[in-house]
Parts: C-alpha cells; sequence; structure tokens
C-alpha cells in the first residue's frame, strides 16, 4: 500500500503519520521520495491499518494498493532506479557494467591473468567460481577457500572488485569479509532460507533467475533479501528451460525491459550460461544492451578447450575485445556509457 | 552430400561430373560457387552415389557429409546469403527490412492510414491479416477476399508490397497473382500439405517458427518449400512457448545468430506477437537488429484501442516513427542500413 | 448461455421459446436433456438475446453463462457422454476402447498379419497411417493411396474399422468414403482450414492435441469441428513438449480427467507417441485406463527392429496381448469393460 | 564400472581383488550381489583402474562401462529394488506406501485430527510442514519447531512414521533426532551443499524432483546424497513446469516406470502437488499406483476451504478414504499391496 502525501505538506507532519503509523503491529513504513513528491510505502500486515482514516487525513492525497506481490522491489515503491555502489564501481543508472572472468578459478596463473586481460579491455568487475554447484558429485567442485585466495589476489593485482558464487550459509561471514559482490546461482534462486541469511548482511547480491522461474517469483525471491533489510540487489537473466535443444537454455530477453518496468533493481544478462556456446556470447551482449540492460556477466577463459567448466560457452581475451568495441560503438548510438 | 571440385579445374569436366551424377536414380545436383570455388551438392538417395569412385575422380578435391538433416537450407550448400526479391525490394543481405501494418484489414479507411504512415517512417512492406487464424470460431476470422482487395489498394496506393496470410490450399493461386510476399503462420509451420503446394510456386514465402518448434524444425520446414523448387523463403522467429506468464510468448533471440550460422536463408523477427505487449516491441525489435536479424515484421494500428484484434501488441504510427528512429542510429553503429 | 426451464413446462411452450430465439440473428439454439430437466444452450451472437426478458419468462428457471471460450464441447452444454458410433463400435461410455496397428502401413502382408493379430488379442479398431506426417521431405511419406487400400483390405478381412491420418482437404471426399475414424494429427489441430472442413461431414474424427497446445486450446479445435456440424468427435492426449529429454514427449495423464470433467467428448490417450519408447506403452495405458480415459491408440508392429517409422515405439503382438490382460484385469477391478 | 565376476569363484579370491583395487587412490568398491551372480561396482576415479590387467584376471568374467553419470544410484549397480526401512514400516517393494496429511501444521486439534482420520482409512506415514518455503516472505512460513513439536506429538498418539521438510543445514541435527523422513523439497532438489550434508547421515530422505529438473538431474541429486554415504532415499515426482496453465503443474507419468527401470530407489508420487486441484488427486494416485510407483505423499485436510496453505489442493479425510478403497482394489487386480 502506498500513501501518497499532498504537494506542501510541512516535513513535520508526515514524520507525525510515519510514526503513528508505525506503531501498527506488523507493518513497516518506507519513504519514497521522487519527482512527484512524496509517498511512503507500507508492507507487512496492511490489513491493521485502518484505511478510512488514513483517507480523511487532511496531508493524504491519495492511496495506491499494489497489487503485485512484490513490494519493495517494486518500482511503485521507488521509482528511481537503485544503483549499488561497489568500490569505486557502481552497478545500475548510466552505465552499462561488464563482469568477466572464468568459470571457476583453476590457478593463480590462470586468474591473474585473465583479470588483467579482461580489465585492460574495459571490465570492471571481475567473475569467478571458487565454490561450485556441480551437477555430478564426481566433477570439479572449484577450489573452494583457495580459490577464493586467488580471486583476492587477483584483485589486489588488478583493481577489479570481484563477483563469486555462495553456495551454503556456513560460508557468509567469509564471503562478507572477501567478496565484493556474493552471487546466489540459479539452482539456489529459491533457496529461502539461503536468501533469508543474505538479507542479513549489506553485502551487494548479485541473484540469478531460475531455470523454471518466473519473471515474478525472481522478483519474489529479491523481496526475501530485501526484507531481511539488504537493498543492494543486482538481478540476473541467464537463460530458462525450454524444448529447444541446441542452446543450453533459452536467453528470456523480454525479461530485461519487464524487470526494469516492474522494479527499481539493477539487471544484468549472462549470455555465457544462457546460451551453451562461445560465438553467441557476442550477439546476446548486444542484444542485452539495447533491450535496456546495466550490463552483463560473461565467461572469459585464455585457453577454452582446456577449461575444467563451460570451455564451450567461454570466449578467448582477444574476442572480448572484440565484443567490448562492438558494445562502446552501440553504447554511443544509444546514450548508454560501456 | 558436398563435391568440392579441385581449383582450376575446367569448366567442362565438372559439367560432364555433374551429368554423370545426375543420372542416378533418386539424387539432384545443384551448384554451389562461393569464394573457396566450385563444389556441387547432392540431395535425395545420396546412398546410391558411388562415394569411392568419386573420391578417385581427379577433379575431386573432397567429400563433405553433411550430418544435418536439412540440406537445400544449410549453409554449407550455399554459403552466400539468400537474398529475396519482391518487386524492387529485397529482404537479405545489408539491408534491415521493415514490414508493418496492423493485425487484421477493417476497412479501406483503416488500412489505406497505416500503409500511409508505415510508409512514411521507413516500412518497406505492409503487412495486414485477411484470412485470421483464430483458436475460436466465435471470433472475427478476418475480412478474406474483401480484405485482400483493400491491402491491394493500399498498395496501389503506396507502392508497399504486402504481406498477408494463407492458410487454405485452396487459396494459393488467388494468392500467387495478388500477394507479393505469403505468410504461412506459425500453426501451419508443419502443414506440411500446405509447404508442398507453396514449394511449387515461385512466390516469397515468410515462414513463421511454430509455437513449440526447435530451430532445427523450422529450417526441416523451410526444406519441404525448398525441396519443392522454391528458394524464395524468408524464416521468421515469432516467440516460443513457455511456462513465463508475462510475455504471451517468449522471444528465443537467440534463434537469430543460430539460424544465421546453419542457414544461408533470411530471418526476421516479430516482437509484436512474442511479447503481446506493446511497449515491449521497441526494445525487442533493437535486440534483434544488433542480434543479426535481417528485419522486423510488427504491428502497427491507428487506434489501438478498438482493434478487432492484438489491440494489446499493436503500436502507434508515432511510436513507429519513434522506433524507427532508434533502429536507424543503431544501424548506423553496427553498419546496418535500416 | 444456458437457459434452465422450470420443470414441468409444457413441450409446446418450449418449442414456442425456441422458435422465438432462432429468429434472433446469428444465434444458434440446441436441446440440452439431462437428469436436471430440460435446458437449451444459445451460442453465437449472444449479445443480441434479450436477458432480462426471458428472465422474466415464466417459463425459464435459471440463465447460466459459460464462461469458457468452447460452448458446443462444454459439458455445460451436454452434461451425458457423448459415445461415438463407427459401424457396430463404439467409443466413449462404459466400454475402453483400444485402437491398435501399425505407424505405417508398409505392404498387404504387414498389415493383414497385423490387423488380425491385433483383433485376435482384443482391439477394437485398426490404425495405420498412409499418409504420414514426416519432419523431413527426404523421409518416407507413406504408401498414400495405396497404403488405404491396403486398410480396406485388413477391414475386410477382419471387420475391424479403420483409423487414419487426413493430411490435406484434397483428401477429404476420399476418406470419407472410404475411412471410419479421420484422424487429425498433433501439427494440425490448429489448422483451422482443416477443422472448417471437418464440420461439414459426418465421419467421427479423432482429434489430436498439439505438441504445445492447452487442454483449453485443444477443446476450441474441436469447437470449430463442432460448430461446423459434426458432433462425432473423440480426443486424444498424445503427449506434450517439455523439456525432458528421455521420452520423446511428456505423457500429460491430468488432462484425461480435466477433459472428461469440462466436456463430454470421449478422450484417448496415445501412449507410443507420448513416450516414445516401447517399454512405456505398457505402463502408460494402464495409467489411462484408471485416469478415465475412454480407451487408447497404440502402435503394434510384428517388426518393430525393421519398420520403416517408429520403431522404438511400436511393441509387438505378444507384448500387445500381455498389457491388453493386463488392462482387463484392471478394467474388472474399476468396473470398466476393456 | 562394473566387474562381473565368473561363477564359482571362489570368496577369498573375489576378497582379495577387491582388496587390491581398493588401494587404487580415489576409488570406491562396492559388492553386487544378484541372481546373475556377483560383481563388484567401481566409482571415483576410474581411469586409474588399469582396466587390461583387469580382463586378464582369470576370475573376471566381464567388464562393463556404466555410461549414465549416475552410479550408485543406477540399477546396473544394484540390480535389487532398494527397500527403505522407516521404524516398523517399509517404502518400496511389494507394498504400496501412503504418505497423508496436510500441508502445515496448524495447530495440536488439527494435526492430531488429521492424523487419526489418516491412519484409520490406512496410511503408515504422515506428512506435514513445519518449515514451509514460500515464494512470498510475507505468506506464513510455518510454525516452525512448534510445528514439529505437534508432529511428534501426532506420531507418539497414532504411531505413524512422520515426514517433514528440511530447509536449512543448521536443522539437521534437531530433523535426525525427531523426523522419521527427512522431505529435501523440489526448490532444494539442487542445493548440493544440502545434499551433501544428508549424505552424511543415516535418516531416511525423500528427495522431490525440481519443476524444472529432468529425470536425469534427479537421479544426480540422489546420487550426491548417496556418494556421502546415505543410501536411504525415496524418490519423488510431484510435476514439472510446462506451458498449460489448468493445472499448477503436469504430473510426468512415464517418470515412474523410468526411474524404475534406471535406478533401484523406490519412488513415491505426489499428486496434490502436481495438480493442484483436489479432484484430480484420486485419479493421478491410480495412475500413479498402475504405473509402478511405491507409494503417494498426498495433502488431507480436515477443513481445505480454512487451510493456512494448498487448501486447493487438499482432500477431505472421506475423499481420502474413498480414494483408498479405489486404490486397494487395484492394487489387488495387480497384484500389489495397498
Amino acid at each position: 500500500m502506498i500513501i501518497k502525501i499532498k504537494k506542501n505538506t510541512e516535513e513535520e507532519k508526515i514524520n507525525n503519520m510515519v510514526d503513528f503509523i508505525k506503531k501498527v503491529e506488523g507493518v513497516e513504513v518506507q519513504f519514497i521520495r521522487s519527482k512527484e513528491g512524496i509517498s511512503f510505502g507500507i508492507t507487512g500486515d496492511i490489513k491493521a491499518i485502518n484505511k478510512n482514516s488514513l483517507l480523511n487525513n487532511k496531508y493524504v492525497d491519495e492511496i495506491i494498493e499494489v497489487k503485485e506481490p512484490y513490494k519493495k522491489v517494486n518500482r511503485a515503491f521507488k521509482p528511481e532506479d537503485t544503483i549499488v555502489s561497489i568500490g569505486g564501481e557502481k552497478i545500475g543508472g548510466e552505465k552499462f557494467s561488464v563482469i568477466a572472468g572464468p568459470c571457476s578459478v583453476e590457478s593463480e596463473n590462470q586468474i591473474l591473468a585473465i583479470a588483467s586481460e579482461v580489465k585492460k579491455h574495459g571490465a570492471q568487475f571481475l567473475r569467478g567460481g571458487a565454490y561450485k554447484p556441480r551437477t555430478s558429485p564426481y566433477s570439479f567442485q572449484g577450489m573452494k577457500k583457495d580459490g577464493l585466495e586467488l580471486l583476492i589476489k587477483a584483485r589486489k593485482s588488478t583493481g577489479l572488485p570481484i563477483v563469486t558464487e555462495l553456495m551454503s550459509p556456513y560460508d557468509i561471514e567469509h564471503f562478507e569479509e572477501n567478496v565484493d559482490i556474493i552471487q546466489v546461482g540459479a539452482r539456489n534462486m529459491q533457496n529461502f532460507e539461503l536468501l533469508k541469511e543474505l538479507g542479513k548482511t549489506k553485502k551487494p547480491i548479485l541473484l540469478k533467475r531460475g531455470l523454471s522461474n518466473t519473471i515474478e517469483e525472481l522478483l519474489m525471491s529479491a523481496e526475501y533479501i530485501m526484507y531481511g533489510g539488504n537493498e543492494n540487489i543486482i538481478l540476473c537473466e541467464r537463460g530458462i528451460r525450454t524444448f529447444e535443444r541446441y542452446t543450453r537454455n533459452t536467453l528470456d530477453i523480454s525479461a530485461i525491459p519487464i524487470i526494469k518496468k516492474l522494479s527499481h533493481l539493477p539487471v544484468v544478462v549472462d549470455p555465457s550460461h544462457s546460451s551453451g556456446k562461445w560465438w553467441l556470447v557476442d550477439p546476446l551482449a548486444k542484444a542485452a544492451l539495447v533491450a535496456g540492460a546495466d550490463g552483463i556477466i560473461v565467461e572469459v577463459h585464455n585457453d577454452p578447450e582446456n577449461a575444467l567448466c563451460d570451455g564451450d560457452q567461454s570466449i578467448k581475451p582477444s574476442k572480448f575485445a572484440d565484443m567490448m568495441k562492438g558494445l562502446k560503438a552501440i553504447g554511443d548510438a544509444i546514450g548508454k556509457e560501456v
């Protein structure tokens, strides 16, 4: 429920009203400042609110029911774009951000070399898996803590903030201290216990859409994190499961403008996982840019043929450089800084 | 099966070889001229070909097995892009073509007004349904023959070639005489009898991907038409059916670069049907352009609120004009003429 | 819209009312006799009906709006099960019908041998493809007219009515004369022109659900046929397309009780196409029986290893005999005659 | 890899061979005793095994490569059905087991009443959610620890072992002590960290198939648990996500016979979640029985209209009693004890 306040209402009157509503048990109030003026959003047990008495309040202009089940992530609750700050970098707003790096951290040489390459060609963030969710217990499960150490070294040498996937609540503390953006993978998008724990931190979270989850469910999972108190969320479209067999998944390009309309949160696209083929990364990244995405997260490997995972969908640094040039040219044309 | 001929082989020797192979019952031979030299493709009962004797032929450089089930539409059979000519216009090659118009022809005023608007803002083709495939027998089934007459009037007044859907083999003759591009709708993509009939004409065919068909199946349906002798085929990605409920269908943007790689045929995108929402048309059209599509087919209506069908996904002429400007700017950046 | 007539209303009064409504342009009236009394259903341009004046009519008990888009196939329009009569046999009602035979008619020996085997083990109908819808133009397209001749021979020798697929409206007349049940394949479920033509005949139609069509769309396609005047329709659930790769399609077993609730039409299951594996036919046929299906259509071949199509999903006559025994035992337990 | 031992090989020789192989680093050996004789399965780093030397061993009959990625859950590794023992009850083998109870534990009265009802009508296990995975943070999240206490009371009063869902690794210890079967929900099927933790216990695990997971992926998740050392796994088919909108999910009935063929683990069906409609529970339960399932898990509520969750798909005790009678009759016919 959104309470729109009449223009020119004194700050004090508004504060009194907020204080009054906050006393109702089970509800939470948040300020919404936009070009249209001041409103405040109410979530929780809104049935406990006396709507009529609010409507009779002389400072209240209008009451808007938010029919979508997501509230705090809803653009109605925050008309301006959320911009997530990570160290000196940002995701959201005017900038198209590029997160690049290997599927898995494999060795110091590998990650340092790739980090330096992707930085040189314009990436702002380094990705790399340390804890790997694998379908098979017999597959390489990642270098784990050692991999994280190597990512930290790569950050030190390049200055790039690091993005890596968290799989277990047991590791949250360690990630909070050492990682810049915590990734929640597609398979954990509805691991609600993990989401609740992440809601308690202030770390930026990169939340990937599940393989068969709707856009609404993705927003509901973000709502879990925001409900817990963490507003630093970046959504990620990474392809959905369909009957098509040529690609690993089907990139739902429409999800980008839809999420931008429904929510204030930034959204990035993963053209590597959504296609499963390296030669599709370039056109899909460009499609993401013009469709309104705030960035991409892309797999780059210096030796894809011998990568420990996802070699087929990883591009080489030279290919990455070409793609960046193409993205910049398009960015110039549409007024988005790449 | 593709027979690659050694460079500098005399024309006469090649012709002799072709004549020899053509005598084998059940096979068909076609010339492939590309930068790499001359080859020829063999389709049909290729088991009847004596491969060893061919390999021993001194003019034969190599024999390549085409493992994909589609042959004539395969890029291996024709490395250059197919460009379909329609009157003075073309689809395929350097140009990004725009087909625009209403879902259904509703009246003379309506179709003439829309045709003139879309032409003014840069469309090269006029679309409009005369025979409408509707899920319900109680829904408006189109103006049929009268609608086609109005399309012809609109062509006369604007010069735009017309694209309209064929539903029954009984109407082929009438369409051949009067229509510039015959559309085969998603629901008829595997109406093989219709495809066979269309293979006998020389008319350009716009073949839409079925709601749950794979890319390979789309290519196989094009193969039916080409097998029949008609090489003027334009493929159309128009969204597939998934579990996502926000959009009418899910645009499979990856299908564009995939089709361009696998086949020499041009491919256009329908951002209207794939989304079902007018405000998604603009971003999806841009995504199609940068992903490598040869054009779009888009629903434009001067009065969407009162359209007899698909009002929700139709854009107004002013919106169409804006979209065209945006597409041109991007086209300039990527070197594609819009 | 359904008009429920008060009990004990004289026949004459009812007839007068029907005659009166029939005069309204664009509507059609049909009688509904059930245990609850007499009603009549109105389809077409129901907005032209003066509802208030009907409600004031002293013989009218109640007016029920049918919100589903399908009307004539709706159980609300006909509470009793439709039983389709084919020669001396029936589909629908108390009997579980078994249609069996090869994917394709291949030779006289083959079809006569299989027909005699399936009859011996309890099939009531013979299936066999003469005109085959194949994804590839290079695949065996069926024996066509010659195949139909062989089916007729098989019917003569066994007495089994024959079921075979129609692909083109050009063949309807020939099928009407020679075939007992005309099958519309999954790929043609929304070939509305074909459905309209079939609505003009009185032949029983076996209408298969499309690969990605909803239950409602299947019912709408049946509505097309019934709207045209043909009430002899048997629906067929044959599996839908999903992301699962082990089976050819996913049998939607829930569709059986749903269709039985929503519609009065009989429904049969195709356990062969829905699975693509012969060893799944037996358990899926049993599941169909207990879920309430009116029968099955199953592929039986005397030499599956060498079948010209669908060998993997065809069972041998001995396996068919075993399955029939199992079905009979279950039928006895649930009070359904197999 | 499976090593088949020649018949009549002395136990001692076999033991020597096993001891020898066990010394290879990174591999694990397990005995397979079946009607065909003795084999042993090797998992892990099988490339380290010298296959030639094994083939030359005079006691080795044959070496079989297991090409499926799942090993320990593979029927090739254990030809006999796994029967999971829970207290005095069993799941798997000749018996069709029935797990019944409410979606959520709501109060002492509610759970005791339902437990007593389902026991009276033939259920062997009581289900009930204490920790609830909900799409929305604003929805009822379950009674948690208090709910578990009430389940324990219900077990005490009825003797029924209890099944309830675990969501967080933090609760494993508490569940191990108090719960009889730990359920892993569909959304956590690929929460690999949770699976690894559960592999360390000996508790029976009911592992539900994810909404868009393939059968192979379900088996791989079971492999994670078994790889960790816990062999007490019951698989659960609960419907997959498709484009069909009438049902909540689409029950993949084919998954039952497929899982029984590929794996030795028992499999149960959830007809409540797969359909989302109470009146579909009965036919789907029957379909599960005849398709070869080892049981069902079904939602029963004494007051569905006021249930805190899943009221639409819950059946009343009287309906449950009817269903049980129907299942018993069919069970008698097919030789399965219900």
